[in-house]
């Protein structure tokens, strides 16, 4: 509370918050991939989770309402897509941790999927975000696969996202402007 | 019913196929898609229908099941991914129909995201298949886009696919295989 002058009170809500924050990596990246769409730049989609269902009941043609589903574990990264002749393949992940990224949070098949990915002339890459660092990382897959598999790492340090990673500036139009870490690595024939 | 010389009937049952009849075209190319990814050629995947869930019980912490949810219309083609450095996108239509697809089968959305896929630099097509006729498609979205967008056609006849398509083969071990079809047209430099 702020006590004014004339002595009312005013009630601060601390949840406001101007800038990035409050917003997810997730809710960011739907944005920063609609921005792309409708820039005509680049056709990048989050893959819907896969869901096994098992009743579904029909009201009429037209409706129809799941009534018992569950969540699957997806086989693959959550995004992917097109963008200068490039296919684009990522996964994306935040951690409140100001010190590590739990190894565990990427899956071994998520692992297994970036490594084809690359085998195959893809782009893999993972995008980190330290929440209460407010800093989000570009890593390229072939550098965390080998970082998990060179030895049983239960944590990824933020340290080596620093020395590994490529920090993804923010702006208020492009939240996460990881095309233009690619841009980069196209200008200097990676 | 077949009646045998010692007088004994025996039930014929006509369902039972050895050939490729009886298998929807999902169930094929996730079986070719499959043959892919365990023969380390690419990486393609159905994505998964995009659901909206409106209500989930948890039982218990790992345990979480949706009551209430919706299909939801997906705003790109069902399969993509990457193959020899190329992004593969595309839809796949079955009609029991001999004579003709009907046009709105392939929504405007999806005329719009392979438009993209094409602009972008991916490889963006349609298979169709004539399950009566026992015939698969491979078309260019280009060549479907056009057709479609030249005037407002409400079929596409049978003629026009084995015109402007190229049939694929089947075979035991991969059922649809659309690979082999892009293969031809990167030696032809297309």
């Amino acid at each position: 509370m702020i006590k004014y002058p004339n002595g009312s009170r005013v009630k601060v809500d601390k949840t406001i918050d101007y800038g990035r924050r409050g917003m997810s990596l997730e809710d960011d990246l739907n944005a920063t991939n609609k921005y792309y769409l409708e820039s005509d730049i680049a056709a990048v989609y989050k893959k819907p989770t896969p869901i096994q269902i098992t009743k579904v009941e029909y009201k009429s043609r037209a409706t129809a309402r799941i009534t018992e589903a569950y969540f699957q574990t997806p086989s693959t990264t959550d995004y992917n897509g097109v963008y200068k002749n490039l296919y684009i393949d990522f996964e994306a992940k935040e951690t409140q941790s100001k010190t590590s990224l739990v190894s565990s949070m990427i899956h071994p098949h998520q692992l297994a999927h970036m490594e084809r990915v690359i085998r195959y002339g893809g782009i893999a890459f993972v995008i980190v975000r330290f929440y209460s660092l407010d800093e989000t990382y570009f890593v390229f897959a072939a550098k965390i696969i080998n970082y998990l598999r060179s030895a049983q790492r239960k944590s990824i340090p933020h340290a080596w996202f620093v020395e590994n990673g490529i920090l993804i500036p923010y702006n208020y139009l492009i939240k996460v402007d990881y095309l233009k870490v690619i841009d980069q690595l196209i200008l200097e024939g990676k």
